[in-house]
């Protein structure tokens, strides 16, 4: 089938992160080079302001302010949360097809995969001929058929750079402390806590992924562990993480009430104060502290991986080049090639191979004991997140007692 | 009295910050400049090292190695909460005279001037000649005598950018956002998110620092009114917030449990999970969420003012020039000259002036209704803060709805 000519339209989904706007700013870009593309509008808030015909006019924008957004953290456009029912998808459909819509891009996770997919079925049925494709997004590098995500690298370095400091933070001031890291179901955010680490004993000490089976008891034990050994411990721990049944340890054994009686708390910080509650009643370790990174972890400015923003760039560009050939859809994956030098390649994967299910953290990324990552994970990390500060720390040579 | 002729001890004392090895290090490059000095020790952990005599020979670091550590966050030569007993005080001053130290600099904040006072003392009852000097370092900003402290521009940095990337997030997906914010006593850290703002409606909507009575009341009405204005919210708080008799909210409204009904929690995010849950009880708004920053504000990688480090070197080369001057003692403190342009210049000040009680944020600096800060505080804190990210935003021209 030949190249359709028409209007385009992008909108964001999902959680924000770090590089999602440069994908935005790529397809942008390539967009306005294409001339089967008449107008391109961005929807605000995703599938919300296509709903509610809240758009706007992508191409009244200057090259240098697309270029700043590119360099911005969080969903330009607005993101949403909303995952479409069928009468939505409709709707999406009919409002696409009145806006003259043959080029529509959908940038985010699994779930804006989904929708991609369902809405591309819709102008099939109606033999509307539209271009539907999704372009890659999420923190928790949880996409199938992808060696890693946009967004992951930032988001890693971010919490690799977060852990040094706080290991170095546990040096100055000997205890134990405890990171909190996004990531409820794939453990990548929090095994990148590892990429902290350059000399022996420099923490994280322990790391647990969600993709294991979460004891407190072998917690706590490792924890002693690893304090009498180094006089300190740094840990870094997933959201996530669940018990032998699949029940989150936070939802499991926390229970916060406030001075009024009620269980409403969001418990921002309740997985990190529980695991420090257990250390200090079961073990004679007195100075015990949690963080939890929060939101940070996806929208910190300035911290970005170069690897990370320039893949984020470049599936943008891809999507939108693909869309020129013709009757397909789908979704630019990014995949690497195998060897010691990072090197990858982006492949267009069916939009119906990256929706819905996700993965995890392989297993041979992951130590025996359920306690840290392996080297396999180091090597496969370490070119995505990039360069990490390098702390310098005193020689000390001893001075003899007088 | 002419310049006393032997060793020099240097100890770093209280919370680490992301500059205070520049301090520790311009002074130990500017004594290796002075023919009176002859061993540099550094102890362990301040006082504790002294008392233990666990000290290192800093002649023995290269100046490349010096430098590292210069612009590694924490405190390289580790810190300690200890305050001294008036025995230890007698015991640290007997170490020193017997490593026949003449000149002492102790690197932190008001506990550690007086301890530098009281050391002082000793010596003088003693008829022991020796220098005793305190640089000043917090991230708190609460030294009296100073402007601004050492420490205090590169975590005000941090947070200002960490609000930044929040109120971007916010609105990309809308709802409240409560951030909470380190200062106990102090509110400067947390009135420094002002500097996030750079357009009309940029967050932090609302500020509250510990310097004026929080009524949660008043808090709800407030979110509530910038909710309905704006459709989002975020919020800056300070950990200190009290009530009219000085009572931290956090102690006083929330009580945690654990399964095991002990009441053990360190309640690291409790504080925002209050607030989260008042608004949540007492308004329609359903998305409403909590981070508590923590030590990353301290101890971030990379996160530097540039103004803030130079300072913090500066402070460091000129207490041992000033030890160089014949028998006097004290702190170096950052004064800042009238007038528009920022210029600041060091002074001797006498160690008790520092010591003990702290400085709040001035009444100028905060608003009339107690939750926003000033123009006033804007002009007094960007200088010190430096530069922060400029984010990109969409002009946003209107498609008309087809």
């Amino acid at each position: 089938m030949a190249t359709a000519s028409g209007n385009m339209l992008i909108a964001q989904s999902g959680g924000p992160s770090m590089v999602i706007n440069q994908s935005l700013v790529g397809a942008i870009l390539e967009a306005k080079q294409q001339k089967s593309i008449k107008r391109i509008f961005g929807a605000r808030h995703g599938i919300k302001g296509i709903l509610a015909k809240d758009l706007i006019d992508l191409k009244k924008e200057t090259v240098a302010n697309l270029e700043r957004v590119a360099n911005t953290p969080a969903s330009a456009l607005g993101s949403v949360r909303k995952k479409p029912t069928a009468d939505d998808c409709a709707q999406i459909f009919d409002v696409l097809r009145a806006y003259d819509v043959r080029y529509f891009f959908y940038i985010g996770g699994n779930d804006s995969a989904e929708t991609a997919h369902i809405i591309n079925e819709h102008a099939r049925a109606a033999s509307f001929e539209m271009r539907c494709f999704h372009i890659p997004k999420t923190i928790d590098n949880d996409l199938r058929e992808n060696d890693h995500t946009p967004g992951f690298g930032s988001a890693a370095k971010f919490v690799a750079c977060a852990v040094m400091g706080d290991d170095l933070d546990n040096r100055a001031l000997p205890g134990v402390k405890i990171d909190v890291v996004m990531g409820r179901h794939a453990g990548f955010l929090t095994a990148a806590s590892a990429l902290a680490r350059q000399n022996e004993n420099d923490g994280p000490h322990l790391i647990y992924l969600p993709e294991r089976p979460f004891s407190l008891d072998q917690f706590v034990a490792d924890v002693d562990r690893v304090y009498t050994k180094l006089g300190r411990c740094v840990i870094a721990v997933s959201e996530g993480i669940s018990d032998e049944e699949h029940v989150p340890i936070a939802s499991k054994f926390i229970k916060e009430v406030d001075a009024h009686g009620n269980v409403q708390l969001s418990g921002s910080g309740a997985l990190g104060d529980l695991l420090a509650g257990e250390i200090k009643a079961k073990t004679k370790i007195s100075r015990v502290r949690a963080d939890t990174f929060g939101y940070l972890q996806r929208s910190f400015p300035g911290m970005i991986s170069e690897v990370d923003a320039k893949e984020a760039r470049e599936v943008g560009i891809r999507a939108v080049k693909q869309s020129m050939k013709g009757d397909i859809d789908g979704s630019i994956a990014i995949r690497r090639k195998p060897g010691e030098k990072y090197q990858i390649y982006y492949e267009r994967v069916p939009l119906r191979s990256v929706a819905r299910d996700t993965r995890e953290v392989p297993k041979s990324h992951i130590n025996k004991a359920g306690n840290d990552v392996t080297a396999a994970f180091i090597k496969y990390a370490r070119p995505i997140v990039g360069n990490l500060p390098l702390p310098g720390h005193f020689k000390g040579v001893k001075v003899p007692v007088a």
